[in-house]
């Protein structure tokens, strides 16, 4: 039996892993990338190339996107070249770029306005969650929408919930990176002040990564940090931009969120010295240049 | 054979568990404490009870502190009724709480002049990890003493190393701290964030806890704030104790940490509250009713 056609825009760091697991699983792949060297992996194992974002949604039965700002979501689905632009043939629209909530609702009604199904679906794991295929996508759309996702979304993921309606996706991992932003600061705060107290930072990490300091950042990018290596496995520009949204949505109901101000300031540092497109280990330089 | 008889100082929340460990492993156990009524499950199952702690050190071979506050530490050991105060019989003192860099120096040069060797043991793993006796022991000494600790601190330890000569567990612990602050404001922020979203706040836990955010904090913490459950594991008092001397550590080397400086205001607003006596996930409420 055919599978199903699935379209994919946007074959990053993160969408390039995803869309091959798709890929593996049998489904035919319809590719299309602002960057067309990014996607020569998908296409050398069979995807076929698209032009814009509007042909893709021609010839797919359910559409991925996985692309950077809000801006871009915007761009490829409501664009004049975007999904909705011509005559889609896809059933259903799966944004897994964490983006507005409120971005997330237009699309549904766009969508829904054209008898299309929309889920917002973000995902959290890195680009070795989205490498190993176990991420967590956390879902928003109508309980149908959702429920017709699910079962391609397993394809990358470990764990797929939806939360509620259209940008409940979006609301949740807004919840999952101010975790991530605490989670961030603490362990390069700490690793600065090993190496200025002397103490064996490799040593620290080890241990705390068995009590109660322990978290996927002290266990994944501490041993980078470390390294020196601050490749991107999650761009800092990115979580910037999460973290922008994030404060958006703060500020929209009143509340206020000290840490996660902080960590918007601080990423903004990291990037202004240069790293937006290191990973958000770089965290670590701008806190060891000093001070809040 | 009969094994070493153990002194142990400070039966509180974590300091029960840790010498019922040792008690439980066969060492006739000395203990005094400020309370004595906490000390009574291990007076029951065959521990002695001395009045001070230089009677605890007259009578015991190696002695284990876990206690409050530095002062308390400083008193405990060097004061007129403590330990370094009579005639010592110990060979071996191992204090287990976190406690200054410079006071573990201090008291590893007096126990030195008595011919007794000194270790600064701080452990991380909160009540649970005590009562499982899976703590992570952080240690600074000599490498002789440290190597005598390691068999006794083993039984209340799934892990222990030595960071370097005296203080140097101290110093390791405040690395472990300025994490654990880190993923504290992360987790209470998110939660926060949750609750005024109207998503469902015990479905972001259990997803969280799968991806990129997980860690310690929300996976025992988390938990039990959905359960309004402040009860302490740890006591914010405690916690904000040890953030006062990794700000101070900071200071001494001029060192600008701002995640670690507005943990320390944010519990100690928690602390102003009325919750000093809570555990840490109180920090919850202190978010929730808002601003940094």
């Amino acid at each position: 039996m055919q599978l199903p056609t699935l379209g994919w825009i946007g074959t990053g760091v993160m969408g390039r892993w995803m869309a091959g697991h798709l890929q593996a699983a049998g489904h035919p792949l319809v590719v299309h990338s602002r960057t067309r060297s990014k996607a020569a992996p998908l296409l050398e194992a069979g995807a076929t190339w698209a032009d814009t974002p509007a042909e893709v949604a021609a010839r797919a039965e359910v559409v991925f996107t996985m692309v950077g700002l809000p801006s871009d979501v915007e761009t490829v689905v409501l664009g004049s070249e975007g999904i909705l632009s011509g005559s889609p043939g896809c059933r259903l629209l799966v944004d897994c770029t964490t983006s507005q909530p409120a971005l997330a609702e237009r699309i549904a009604e766009a969508t829904a306005a054209r008898g299309i199904g929309s889920v917002d679906a973000p995902v959290s794991g890195g680009d070795v969650g989205a490498r190993e295929g176990k991420l967590v996508v956390f879902m928003g759309g109508s309980e149908a929408a959702c429920a017709e996702a699910a079962p391609l979304v397993a394809r990358f993921s470990r764990l797929a919930q939806r939360f509620g309606g259209p940008g409940a996706g979006q609301h949740a991992k807004m919840g999952n990176q101010i975790i991530v932003a605490g989670n961030m600061i603490g362990l390069c705060e700490s690793l600065v002040y090993a190496a200025r107290q002397g103490l064996d930072a490799a040593q620290l990490v080890e241990v705390v990564a068995q009590g109660a300091a322990r978290s996927f950042a002290v266990e994944n990018l501490g041993p980078r940090i470390l390294k020196e290596d601050f490749a991107p496995g999650f761009f800092v520009e990115h979580f910037l931009k999460d973290l922008g949204i994030a404060c958006e949505e703060c500020a929209r109901i009143g509340l206020d969120l000290p840490g996660l101000d902080l960590a918007r300031r601080l990423y903004r540092r990291t990037a202004d010295m240069g790293h937006g497109r290191s990973g958000t280990q770089a965290l670590y330089l701008a806190l060891n240049e000093g001070g809040g």
